[in-house]
């Protein structure tokens, strides 16, 4: 089902911050530092060792995943200045992907989404994009699509090493947003494999699979549509905060978001189509069910019921006397019985 | 159904306020005053006691439950400075939710919407949003959604205390929008609960209340649509009523308000599709009744017709008097039905 | 069926004005001239009566009923200085709702839709409204949804009395556009009975009734829509035909309309979904009697083979001459019946 | 079915003028020179003879009935300064209806409804309006709408004599606009014949008729359309071309060409609906014939059951001898006969 | 299936060219110039040979067959200052045809379909327009639109030898656009088939084939409505590319696109309507089977249980010993049949 924000509820205040529940893990905190020539990579135990890297004049990327520590959370915020509506939207996990611009950082939600045994599922990244930082929070750990994006930061000699945060920021996005396409191609199959499916000998179950499609397709398409919102509004950044070279790739990464909801639309159509598809090859089949039934009964019934008449006792019925009255009545059925068949045929009903 | 603007006979003239019926429960007044430092409640008998609030210095919260009283309303109007035709409409209670300017204060009308033993239904909630003063009358008093908002106005170091009236509205305006989540999430309970039966055991019943929902969803789209706009003018004020903290909070309601309509159009899109869900559930147990209904007429018929042959009473059927005709016949039938078997299995009817 | 405006032939002059039948009932002429202090009604039987009003310094508004005589538009359009092609619209009653501005008058367009019989009806008003005086054309005498607004302007101590014609021309535009509601409410009333029907016992007639039922909301549409945008567009007029405060009650009245768009598109969303109601119901009550066939087919079909087989007339058919043979083949029966009830009742068929 | 422009090859030049066949009837062309005080109608033979008109001082109007000639294309444009782009539009007659700049003319392609023999068919007429002539292509002679405007300009006292030739063009453009009337109001009546028939006795052929006439209505939209935003962008001309008094005429025009789109849209909703009446209808008929199916059978075999229980051939059956065993017999049936009767007339299917 | 832009994995960087298989066939690489006096075409083994052509002076058109080289574009790309993103696109088969602005150059990618044994297949094209060059790319080579562009250059006394670079690309634009025409025109052949087919006698196959027939206008939409787009975009080029008169051209070019796709939406409505006809042709085949058997057994099985009744055994039956008993028998039910008959043809069921 689709989940909403309803974490808090109605009436309490805006910008509250909560800490469900202690036992959980704890957020796995990780700091890059780079530039051109150098990069660490860190793992912190407190928050507080984050905070050197403000001023360190290098690009400071720091992720973290888990956002159930509000404590936590408000303690960055403090830092790095970050708003409290923003905070409460991190821990909030049923955003729809949203830029919003605030007195000095960018504050991104996208979803990253992924196919777990055939089921689409979608975890909430926040990004803050500061002067100087990137900090961006992912719901669970474990599930990861940045280590490319890592991987091309370690390479001595990468393009990604001379650009700055901003063109980070990108480069998470565009990995946020290319995963969709393997999603999509998942999807793809699926419908394929149900088409072939509902023409040739569908069954019950596939009507309750293509309506988890359909279901699976409304989701992607909740979140690619503001996707796509997203990165236009980030490309045309009147704050300062995205260079022009960046903003080059951002519309590269636009025309992935808007090649998505295409792909997406254009399958939302096919599903609609396969409804149909399955309807008429349910008729057609009950259709050849009534074929053979008004068959196989247009042929037996009058023949019984000769049988019948010959079956009655009147004393008085000549015919039975006959010598060749049985064989007779026998030739006459089988021809009746070739009669109904070719008028069967003559009908293709056979 | 649906109720519309039809409380007065057209052609009567604008702004008319009316008093329906005097033996009505008489309306509940109550006044909260504060400021950072005090906070005080009061119910009022007599509207004449309001008037001191105006000039208090202090943020003066008017809560009215019951709109019928038309003396009252001119009274209050009157006082206040509050435009007839905005009255008139406090009254009516079938207004689409919106937010219109005079001259020096904002008219807002909302919809507050719950579920009552699976229906939903709604309540109109008016405000008047003054310079110093906030009017808000509900339709009725007992069902109130801003409870959670009086007890963080008690909160002495509550954040609330520190802002103003506008604040207040925003507070009141969030509480009513987020008090769409918990309607969203008994609708999606149902979805679901409906979605199971109409795959596995359809009933008549099935149909009479998905056409409930859908109305049901039909009807907070009605209201929530104009909840986003309402908001979203409210957040571009030009009036200097609203303050630019406030505006922020508002972006946030806003956000609130796309994320309603969102899951109101995935659950209509989805509601949709399960009337197709249906008629094929529906035609797939015909098309099964069909099947057993064939299946066994076509077993039987033919043998009947064997039976009816030798039941005939012609004097010459060298068959009848065979010493292991009927052994030999009886072991034809069976032949005949387990090749009928045979074949109908093959066809994937049995 | 819809009217469209075809009464004059393709490729005739512009602005035609036609007398169709000198026999047709004369338009009936009624002046009503009021200030603050007076009033005074007037029935003319020339149309050379009214020329004094231009000047008489109070609002003067004069309604035609009845619009056959073309020789009567051009004498009055002359006097006024209406535009020709105006006046041929006033007579072609097949109009959209319009507002038109000529060089000093405003021309409006309007539908007054009513119910005779259960069925949507609909008559073309049309207004002139100049610096002094407004003129309305009604197609039909009879019916009358100005009565209310005469009665306002009765009333000595009346708002409408202290008001210009342009306020009169609100009035009158009010009146026609709440006569909506009433109209939207017997259709509600009809699509709630219809869905009772439809969901518990559909007749042939039915189906019938809801198409009458989307057909009318098709019409309401079609005059609905344009009767917003008329109101708009008259609220934002930039003539000065149209006082201030006159443009604050349009407001009101434009609000009208759009709730009026939002019921009459409510409406046609619910009649669209009550298509599915009907086939689904009817396709229950096909699985319903396809059941009982099946099942009483199923149960004596097999049973009247096995008295098919005690009927042969085989010489040798040793049970034949058992003791018990018969009540034995009758518990057989028996026994048989119960286990295919059985086997229906676990199938839910019974 | 639907032509479009695929007469020349793709990747032919632009601007290309094909004259297919020079056994085809001969274009013709005539000249119709008028002011205020003169008219003159005139055949022409070459079209050499035309170029003189340019400089007459009077309104010029040159209608060409046939495009087929390439080379009498080339001439004309040569001679006027038509645009090679244009010509070839106007010999390309799949264009959708349209208006185009030229540096001192206007281009305008326009599409001719009307029925023949109950089948939408469509003729391309394309204008060139420039500063003192304005010439017309037809695809064929024959059938041509024009006729009432010729007889306007015949007529001395005539008001279209008084005007340029850009009320000429308005003239022509409306007898082509309003001829949409008569076609719709053909198929206004076929929907109505249909929905009856749909509604009482649908046949095979039903189906047939109402797709034919949605693809009807899908042609009538596809040119009514851009004749709408044909009128609109005439009437906003800003090369001089239309004098003021004109554009006024053309606003009239532009309300008719909304009133077509308007009833075109009304009957594609209506004829959506009529499938669903036509399957409605198609299944109540099933219902009907499957309930006679079911009752007969449910009255009859248990019936034949109990006869064929006494037509057994078993030695020892103590009924037989019975006395009244027989009429004792027939009167369980009747009464068998009789509790089904009422059974199946409590459930409503008899 | 649609195919999408995975070419890369999610995360790799931007602009990343690769040359998967070094075995694939060679490109082939063409070049032709030309300006109004003379024309040269050269076929070139390597890149580098192209690298004169930039400062010749007169057009060129270089045009390369294949694109899985990935250091051939990156040579290409450097010498001709084409952005590194775009070249990343040429490669990725699966781009939107769009339009982009670099610096010097225009990109423009588009879609040539074609049909294949009747299914639609598209090939992207890829051009970059810069102030002296013209570089297309194609997909694969074989499959080409560009030979009457390419014969017209070659035409000494041709209107193309006149015109520029941008011209050119109008013209290769031009010939990828209207090679939508004859795809369209054997879909539309296909739809009159299928159409013909669903009325009379409809095959299961024919529902496959339509949903084949929806999915291939799916995909001609998807290519088409950018293909509006870019040629609007090309044809308010801001950076001096293109010159006035090519835009001219271009507009030509923006209405065939538009006539495209109106044939497309208007197919895709003709096939949406195409599955009820086969639904209702299905639905009226059953019901042609269900009033056969419902004739035949109605018929029968009365007449049946007659004859079963005198078929009993019981000792007293006084009608068995009647002379005439059995023809009489007969007679009453040759009646009864006859009866059943005329009541059947009174329900039109016959």
């Amino acid at each position: 089902m689709f989940k909403f924000a309803a974490q808090h509820k109605p009436g309490t205040a805006p910008a509250t911050l909560v800490t469900p529940d202690r036992a959980a893990t704890p957020p796995v905190i990780t700091l890059i530092e780079y530039d051109v020539e150098t990069i660490e990579e860190k793992k912190m135990a407190r928050i507080e060792d984050l905070f050197g890297c403000k001023t360190s004049g290098k690009v400071s990327w720091i992720n973290i995943d888990g956002v159930q520590d509000g404590e936590m959370l408000r303690a960055i915020g403090a830092h790095f200045g970050l708003h409290p509506l923003a905070l409460e939207d991190v821990q909030n996990s049923c955003q729809r992907p949203k830029i919003e611009e605030y007195a000095d950082h960018l504050f991104i939600v996208t979803k990253m989404v992924y196919c777990d045994e055939k089921r689409v599922a979608s975890e909430q990244v926040s990004m803050f994009l500061g002067r100087t930082f990137l900090i961006t929070f992912q719901e669970q750990g474990g599930r990861d699509v940045f280590e490319p994006v890592r991987n091309r930061l370690r390479n001595a000699r990468g393009f990604a090493r001379t650009m700055g945060n901003d063109y980070l920021a990108y480069a998470l996005l565009d990995a946020v947003i290319d995963h969709y396409f393997p999603v999509l191609e998942t999807i793809g199959e699926m419908i394929e494999e149900l088409e072939d499916e509902l023409l040739e000998h569908p069954t019950r179950d596939s009507v309750g699979r293509l309506h988890e499609l359909k279901r699976a397709l409304l989701q992607l398409r909740r979140s690619a549509w503001p996707e796509r919102e997203l990165v236009n509004t980030m490309a045309r950044d009147e704050m300062g905060l995205i260079a022009h070279e960046t903003k080059m790739f951002l519309r590269d990464c636009y025309d992935h978001a808007i090649q998505i909801m295409d792909v997406v639309e254009s399958y939302r159509d096919l599903t609609a189509g396969m409804m149909d598809l399955y309807l008429s090859s349910l008729g057609m089949r009950t259709n050849e069910i009534m074929r053979v039934l008004t068959v196989v009964t247009s042929i037996f019934i009058p023949l019984t019921f000769i049988a019948g008449i010959y079956g009655m006792n009147f004393a008085e019925m000549p015919e039975l006397k006959w010598r060749y009255a049985y064989p007779v009545c026998m030739v006459v059925m089988v021809l009746i019985a070739i009669a109904m068949l070719i008028y069967f045929r003559r009908k293709k009903w056979l």
